[in-house]
């Protein structure tokens, strides 16, 4: 491994020419005129796999933007690695905010700066990389590789979505490595083995047909405004736990191994109390604030409307309100069971003297891998051997659902390992990736395809 | 008193020309330009007053449209009526919906048409012909007549408001009038003896500094929406009682003889719930529809706002919630003591996880004339002659500040005569007054000056 890493650093420089032409290619994939620029990037990208040794890379035309898939076969019995990334940009808008133009790659104090050098082509490429090393120096992969990368990432993954189901066996492998996101900070690896997903929600509630006068009508007829209130209410106890019935039913208690692991994880609460302005942390009872944000479920209220908002007082009782209300799910809950047992609790709560109407909008599965899992676990050996320290295993809050369906279609490890560091400006003006990290990244691959060989 | 009410009929027409005239003058008071115009319109009336033997007809300037005031005194030890009344209009918009032009006033099918013809003019000019006729016919009037009619009513008698503390002694009197309402139903004479008062407040919640993303933030900061809606949650019951501590303890209750009346007023729960289109009723579990929306107080929300309003799904975390939230008060809750108490309320459910700010916009005191005053009892009586059916008496559950105002300024009854009936467009397009009201009118007011006159 030593001798490969020697070989990483020795072609470095040449490596990095390549990068630039790469984050040249302006595939920004929201701009629908883009298409023949995402086209081509896609073909340098199969022509660049092909003229490493790749023996076949199959371009899928979509609706929208390709899909590139790529396999290098491993030795008969090896397991196969597949890795995912997305080959479209953000934006550039401002772009005059921009030091360097965007798709200018420039090279300063250790960073390469241009859209898309963190997210994600700078991490995808370092896979490349690893895999272009092994295979000029030894001839062959310790596993097998498959490559997956879209061009629509960017603007919500709608192709991949549809092209996924027929294509299972095609994707089949023993561990899914994903490169889109980041580690603690430099110099600290770190691996995200879980997500939340979401179940997202909207209360519309009527009592009259039109807005009344407070003082005429004021005492006779329900005020929309309170009964909302009132129905958000009854979502919660005093403790901060969800009461909707069944809410818990499913969840996956935070084991001891994983309580160790939130130990060990960088945070301090007045830090925190300090960067959000919030006066005193809140939450559900029993629970840190890194538990709380992102191995327990939640329900936050992230909007709510209803009769007079503007200056000053008008004496209205208003015909209607509604509210938007999310749920954040953690493992195994199940966003179609807990959006039943949303709309159950508010047909219970409802009174009869208004009328209630409940939606949904799209929402997204939980995702665990859990911590005892071999592919996460050598996944953080790799890290831990190449940046020198051990690697961290955190949570996040947020939901990615790409990630689920992976995990859910393909039935095997999902691994998130990001080489993107907290200040690099992804999806801002001048974007940029650390050099180190790159290098590292590269090596960290070659490692974890080794250690992945090993029985 | 007979003979008086022929000479009413016989002199109608001359009445109705003069009512032409007055409501000719476009004294819309909301346009500043037109203080040309309600000046003249105040001239003219303290002119046509003075041609029918008021010794004076005062105008007084002000910043805004002048007050008009004058007096006309009675044999020695008679008690003082005071008749308020406006002649300042609403403006005309849409112009296109009227059938005649608003300053034109015209009449068919038995009622005059114009603005102003209803709220007020044509009902302040009753009186003012009640009191012509009898001085014609007799020479004298039986009370003191003290007649003031403000120009600003429509816009909020900001003037009025400032003149009134220095003119306590001129305005002394025994009896208030106010003839600018209406009664329940054509042929059906009515007089509202109460009003609810009003504190309004505003509730603003903050917990972070700004927007956070609900999935990494979710579950360790305090959401405002939520917060805001324990809040309110927090100040109401089951029963829909107000849980604010001290908030009934100065509520006067409802009478035997308020209970007897209210039963003989025409109302339908069914016509109720079909006009609003709400599917249930709803208030203060033990109390009629009608005691709930007019003498007992209430707390509604009048508007919510916060976080992400639009179509679709934003997973935010929103900074900032707020709402405004009224109080309808009865006699003899004070409004001081109520906003106090709010906002006592609010501090002590508030979280310490976020801030709170209350604050308050104007309200209006409470009134209630009791229906044992003889003022009152009186008007009842005069109307109940008149009409030739039993005057009824409701309390209105919005509010009029200016009448509590007069009340708490002048310590003397105040009788809400009003002659309007309910489909005569007052605000609207073809504002119209009843001929048969309008007669009627000037006779009830004769019958009051007799019956307030008598031991």
């Amino acid at each position: 491994m030593e001798k490969l890493f020697q070989v990483v650093d020795q072609r470095l420089a040449g490596y990095l020419e390549q990068l630039k032409a790469f984050l040249s290619m302006p595939s920004v994939s929201a701009d629908p005129e883009n298409k023949a620029i995402t086209a081509d990037t896609a073909r340098w990208l199969a022509d660049h796999l092909k003229s490493i040794g790749f023996p076949t890379a199959e371009i899928y035309p979509t609706e929208g933007h390709p899909i590139l898939f790529a396999h290098y076969p491993g030795p008969a019995g090896a397991p196969t690695l597949l890795i995912y990334g997305h080959y479209d940009v953000q934006p550039v808008d401002p772009l005059n905010e921009w030091v360097t133009p965007p798709f200018q790659p420039d090279i300063r104090e250790g960073r390469i700066y241009a859209r898309g050098a963190s997210d994600d082509k700078g991490q995808l490429f370092a896979h490349i990389k690893a895999v272009e090393t092994v295979l000029r120096e030894t001839g062959s992969l310790p596993v097998s590789i498959k490559l997956l990368f879209e061009g629509e990432e960017e603007v919500g993954s709608e192709a991949l979505g549809k092209w996924l189901p027929a294509h299972k066996d095609l994707l089949a492998c023993d561990v899914l490595l994903i490169s889109d996101g980041g580690m603690i900070a430099k110099g600290q690896p770190s691996i995200d083995y879980g997500l939340r997903g979401l179940v997202y929600m909207q209360v519309e509630v009527e009592a009259a047909k039109s807005d009344l006068h407070s003082g005429s009508f004021g005492g006779a007829v329900a005020n929309p405004i309170n009964v909302l209130a009132d129905i958000l209410t009854s979502m919660k106890d005093k403790k901060n736990r969800v009461k909707i019935a069944g809410f818990y039913d499913d969840v996956l208690p935070i084991s001891p191994e994983e309580k160790a692991n939130y130990a060990k994880l960088p945070h301090s609460d007045k830090q925190f109390l300090k960067d959000t302005g919030a006066p005193k942390l809140f939450g559900e009872k029993g629970y840190t604030t890194l538990e709380r944000k992102s191995a327990r479920p939640t329900l936050d209220a992230n909007g709510i409307w209803g009769g007079f908002a503007g200056e000053g007082a008008k004496t209205v009782l208003p015909a209607r309100a509604g509210a938007k209300v999310s749920m954040r799910l953690v493992p195994n809950q199940d966003p179609k069971k807990i959006s039943d047992a949303f709309r159950a609790h508010v047909a219970k709560v409802a009174p009869k003297a208004v009328r209630v109407k409940v939606s949904e909008f799209q929402g997204g599965l939980p995702f665990i891998c859990p911590l005892t899992d071999p592919a996460l676990q050598k996944a953080a050996q790799a890290l831990t051997m190449v940046f020198g320290k051990e690697c961290l295993f955190g949570r996040e809050g947020g939901s990615i659902p790409i990630v689920a369906d992976f995990s859910a279609l393909l039935k095997a490890p999902v691994v998130l390992m990001g080489f993107g560091l907290p200040n690099e400006n992804a999806h801002a003006p001048n974007e940029n990736f650390d050099l180190d990290n790159f290098s590292k990244g590269i090596k960290s691959s070659i490692a974890y395809m080794h250690l992945l060989a090993e029985k």
